[in-house]
């Protein structure tokens, strides 16, 4: 994907909040691309500092006429509309952001470069429509393919979906190139791949090619960098996602794996039917099952926790943090609100000494 | 998809023998229209016979013209092109079927509906081009249904791809069937789906669908019948495929599972890479891993093994039954060889015994 220069609003309507809009806030946190504005009409008035501190200064506005003297050059739509459809009122937007001359880019299932109405009106400007989820058109199983010598894929797993496997995974890449190591990120999502400018949506994958997908995205990750850090996506134990989150397993077959957890949280996020709940595991028993699949097809461990420390206090959340720590045995922290580098310092030596690092022999 | 009385030709070019052709030998065995011929210029004067035995007389011709005098109404393509693309002497004969008035079936990744060349031949003939891999218009992830009280689902998971689950799920169908309980058989993949004339070929669904697609099938399933037979897919630890099968595993979230197994069988089918195997892992290790990784998400038993036997004369095969039986303390059989009926009778106890057997209470 391009990477000319782009000047970003990002439509959030009704839902710029924490976990709703993580597209909007992972593109607006981690992405290359100035944002100048957030449309959401509920929150007028408010500001992604907000949310993510004082670094992220971005306005949020009511309509997109507010933002079109600023010159922005893309709509980015950074939510997802609950059953799939586009709501009228985003159409509307998305529409007039096209007549404005803004490209969109979008990471829904339903695809704007095969709506119709926004194709005809963007060949009229001449403007882009860019699906972020659209797979690649490569249908490939698994072939078995060994890393290449030297890389270090390391995969971010979770107790639950949208937790900040994604962030995590960024934070790791940031803290290892601050080391001075050669580090890549793959993207496995649509926000990663806008943050990224490549990768694939592994959920949009027909499912016979997920492996192989997941397989062909390790060699890409490993011809840009050593260290390849994985953005992971739902998790093992989720009644809708897991058999995503065993794919990007088998097919990454990562050296080593960062188990993301978010203290507070005691139930998946699903929510369809009110009479059922389906509670998170317990962290140790977590760890021992994601070895154990895991290394049905090669052999990986938990090498790492990572918090999501959101819901507590920063004194809570240093306490939990060593509680973590002490219950586990393993290196802990909150990449995302104290930055990676301790815990990639901590996890590197425990990587560097995996009996599988570096393996040549090609049985599993 | 139609019922209407179909007179089949089977294409299986180069490739009538055991395996390679599961989809012919399938729809021989198990499909509810008469097979007039199987085409296979390497193998013509052979019979269908000669690998399932006496009850399956259908011959093998080198070419369609010879098959035409007798009035066949579909070629069904019985075998699937390495590579995924149609060999350019399977395009001549199904372009010579469509031209002689015949519908095609087929299973391929690749639509023949699709295919501009055959679409035009079909259109102007007035056949019908049938892609029993083509996935449903509806994409829902999982709710967290709860089963019909008075059903059981019963998923056939195995050690490895292509050894025989959808045979067990049938002959397990027929027991129940000729033991007097309301049974119904849910197809998972193509070949499924030609003899049962419903289902989805799950591989072909979009990852993130997978399970809510899975979920969707068994309340099929449970409206056809109380004793639901799913068609299992790969097996959770092979390189390629592991994530279908987990997607299997949490969407049918089966009652109980049945474990195929072909003893003889040391590696995974899977011969990309010369320098790799991926050795089988033991029976009793599958059978705790296939419980404890569908217990993440609602519980499940292994109550029985079914032993695909054909590497093994009747001795050794009825040996091996008694020592596997003997092993992991299950039922087991070859339902395949000798029939569903004991196995059925085993299993049944069994299942009726498990603790979430009609179970109102909603946590998992």
């Amino acid at each position: 994907m391009s990477r000319r220069p782009r000047r970003l609003v990002i439509l959030a309507e009704g839902e710029f909040r924490p976990h709703a809009a993580k597209t909007a806030l992972g593109v607006i946190r981690y992405g290359p691309d100035p944002v100048l504005a957030v449309i959401d009409s509920t929150r007028a008035g408010a500001n992604a500092r907000d949310l993510l501190g004082p670094a992220f200064d971005v306005p949020v506005v009511a309509t997109l006429d507010e933002v079109l003297p600023l010159g922005p050059t893309a709509l980015l739509i950074g939510i997802a509309p609950t059953g799939g459809r586009l709501p009228s009122t985003w159409r509307a937007i998305i529409l007039r952001a096209i007549r404005a001359g803004l490209d969109v880019h979008s990471g829904l299932h339903t695809f704007v470069s095969e709506d119709p109405e926004f194709v005809a009106a963007a060949a009229e400007v001449g403007v882009e429509l860019i699906d972020y989820r659209k797979p690649p058109e490569r249908m490939e199983t698994s072939v078995g393919r060994l890393h290449r010598p030297g890389s270090r894929v390391i995969l971010t797993v979770g107790t639950d979906c949208a937790i900040g496997k994604m962030s995590v995974a960024l934070e790791l890449r940031r803290a290892a190139r601050a080391a001075g190591v050669s580090t890549s990120f793959v993207a496995t999502g649509q926000t990663g791949i806008m943050i990224e400018g490549w990768g694939v949506a592994i959920d949009r994958v027909v499912s016979d090619f997920v492996q192989g997908t997941c397989e062909w995205l390790s060699e890409e990750g490993e011809a840009r960098g050593d260290w390849v850090f994985v953005e992971g996506q739902g998790s093992l134990d989720h009644p809708a996602y897991s058999s995503v989150t065993l794919g990007l397993i088998h097919g990454f077959t990562p050296h080593a794996m960062v188990l993301v957890h978010k203290p507070g949280l005691l139930e998946h996020d699903f929510d369809h039917l009110p009479e059922r709940s389906f509670p998170l595991h317990p962290l140790p028993e977590m760890i021992r099952i994601h070895e154990e699949i895991a290394g049905l097809v090669a052999p990986s461990r938990v090498v790492a926790i990572a918090l999501n420390t959101s819901l507590l206090d920063e004194a809570a959340a240093r306490h939990e943090i060593e509680r973590t720590a002490a219950e586990t045995g393993l290196p802990c922290d909150d990449p995302f609100r104290f930055g990676g580098r301790s815990l990639f310092a901590a996890l590197r030596p425990r990587v560097e000494a995996l009996p599988w690092i570096d393996r040549t022999e090609v049985t599993v």
